[in-house]
């Protein structure tokens, strides 16, 4: 059966072809930039729709404007097997980040079609529309119409210029009102796969072209105010100062040193600003932001706590005011354990490697709002040199086919399993 | 003879009042604003003018904009004490920063004319106009005119809005031309004598109405670039970061730490930016200023090499760029020894103190100016909450009046030694 399918080389040319075409929509000349219902979405959405039905699938561009794909299976409206990512961008970003994951499935199901094999169940393929929350102020909002959890709040959102998300809907040629009859039944999805590009280096350190995500990461997100009192550079002894920027400095050293003492938890002060910000004047005041991951839900909350007590003592010790104020908690996400064995068993048929890396995913994914309906898994890709959001991503041809064929194995796996 | 001359309570309730007069003068309503070469500068040197006419002095507005009052000694155009400080404000500042020393210069004029006392030496009161540098990047320029260190340059210098400082100079009715004109003789001046404020908290925290200061520091300062690498918060492992602003708040806590390690010294980052500062974005570049002074030019000296060595080693052990480039030095101007006696000599007849508290001054004066033409001397003013540049700057009624009478004792004991 396998040796009729395409091989990784042949796959990864095929895929650098379609992110080729798919890359010229954009809503910025010279950048690749496609927020959520943008002229350059709907446009991607049409190739997109094309390029599926050119691979055997009936497709339509849903009420929430992902585009959807299917091929039957033995019973029409069965059961299927799902491949998903999205088509959204960020503001000038890179040409894998969600695409590589629509245009796997995509070649996946042509792959199947044109080596004539029939699978048990039926094959979707969605090109989700709304995962960066880059435009509005929502998250994973596309696939959560799926899973059946779409607030519809969301639909009052605005963007920055004040566009509720309602209303770029209808121009984009969705349907508010028929968001909720997205919502697939339990039991009608058995597997959710995504393809996507690893948003950090591990894969590229290590020399993996492909690994198996074991969850996505609990969250917690604070902001942080340090009060200290603004002084004269020149004219208040160190001793009689209260810096906030030194205490800001030393809370963000100590939130570095949590993160690296708890195993594969990270922790970011991405944004900090001081106050007033001039250079002969001691900072009156600092605000920073704490960003907290790891695979395990326990181990963000400790280490919410530690970081809570550690900062609380700087600021005593320093005689600062201090203010906490988390304000994003995300639970952790497990992927499914019997579909990372199918990931597992689909790669090491192909002889990359017996036993694959499996890693947590630091960022957000589709995935995380499927696994609310359905066993999710997802398979990451090596990013050539780490990078995310930026024009600066880069994935090699071989790695984009070695993770399509291994998708590929890992369905007829599935196939296996249903026999 | 001292017993004809006002008590330190009236002067200071002369001193406020004046004060209060002045404080009327702003280019912004509701602050107080007074930048160089402003209407608000303009009036406040009419009401200056006005007021040194009304203490016997003969005074006119400069080619630079100062405003100069003088009474002659005994032979006319002979060597002078002169006494004096600035007008022009930060925006939104306080009243006392400069005002107060312009004001004590006038109301001891007064006191002595009053008082009958005939000195043996001319006496002048000069109120300057560009001592904040906030609105044209020059620096004392006005007493730097009577120094004869006027650069010609500055007269090409621009504000915010593009006004060149020639040009601003001829509308407040200044002159160009004439400032060449305006340096002092060698000799022509034997002693400058400035009260002002303590821009910070040492005089309130250590109990002190008044201090002499020893020397204005000596100063660097430094832009500071630290560039690691940014990527994504959530999925670059703590291990593989190259994170920038956890490099530049080590750097920032060292530069703490060096500075409480020198006495006297003191190191401020007063800007810190951080690129992108996205929340979800590990920093790949810091850009902050480091602030050096000390009263000691080889302390600032040491203190930069120790700086550079410590910022080289963290950036080196955390595999990021570092780029510092110094780009302001002053040296240390000491206050005569001389006149610091004259001072202390004072304060002491006053009862006030016998051994008056010498300290530093952290942040740069006309005196400084002043001192490359003649003998120049300080005295601080405590200052209530040690906050300079803002409304927020606080001085006791009875505080004024002691600085005053403290600087009018000083007067007649340089009387004394002349004779």
């Amino acid at each position: 059966m396998a040796a009729s399918l395409p091989s990784a080389a042949v796959l990864g040319a095929r895929a650098f072809a379609a992110l080729e075409g798919l890359a010229r929509f954009s809503d910025e000349p010279g950048k690749l930039t496609r927020l959520y219902l943008s002229p350059a979405h709907r446009q991607a959405a049409e190739w997109t729709k094309g390029a599926m039905e050119v691979a055997g699938l009936t497709a339509f561009i849903d009420a929430a404007g992902s585009v959807q794909g299917r091929r039957e299976g033995p019973v029409p409206g069965g059961p299927s097997v799902m491949i998903g990512s999205h088509i959204d961008t960020v503001k000038d970003g890179g040409r894998f980040d969600g695409n590589l994951g629509v245009v796997a499935g995509i070649l996946a199901a042509q792959a199947l079609r044109d080596a004539g094999i029939v699978l048990p169940f039926a094959l979707e393929v969605v090109a989700f529309g709304d995962e960066e929350n880059v435009r509005f102020p929502t998250h994973l909002s596309t696939s959560g119409a799926l899973a059946g959890d779409y607030d519809p709040a969301w639909l009052e959102a605005r963007d920055a210029d004040g566009v509720r998300l309602a209303d770029a809907l209808v121009a984009f040629g969705g349907d508010p009102g028929g968001i909720a009859g997205l919502a697939r039944k339990p039991g009608s999805v058995k597997a959710y796969l995504e393809v996507h590009i690893e948003q950090g280096p591990v894969l590229e350190v290590e020399n993996e072209a492909v690994g198996i995500v074991t969850a996505i990461n609990a969250q917690r997100r604070a902001r942080v105010r340090v009060t200290g009192e603004a002084g004269h550079a020149g004219t208040v002894p160190m001793a009689l100062r209260k810096d906030a920027l030194t205490a800001g400095a030393e809370m963000a050293l100590a939130l570095e040193g949590i993160a690296a003492g708890h195993e594969q938890a990270v922790g970011t002060v991405g944004v900090f600003q001081v106050e007033p910000g001039a250079t002969n004047v001691v900072p009156g005041a600092v605000s920073f932001t704490v960003d907290i991951r790891s695979p395990r839900d326990e181990t963000v909350a400790a280490m919410e706590a530690i970081v809570r007590e550690r900062f609380a003592a700087i600021a005593a010790r320093r005689g600062v005011g201090l203010d906490i104020t988390t304000y994003a908690k995300a639970s952790a996400v497990p992927m499914d354990p019997t579909l990372q064995e199918a990931l597992s068993a689909g790669i090491a048929r192909m002889g990359v490697n017996p036993t694959p890396r499996r890693l947590p995913s630091g960022a957000g994914h589709d995935a995380m709002a499927m696994a609310a309906l359905c066993p999710a898994a997802m398979l990451f890709v090596r990013n050539e040199k780490g990078i995310s959001h930026s024009p600066l991503e880069a994935m090699t041809e071989a790695d984009a086919g070695i993770a399509i064929r291994a998708l590929l194995e890992a369905i007829l796996e599935l196939a296996r399993r249903e026999n």
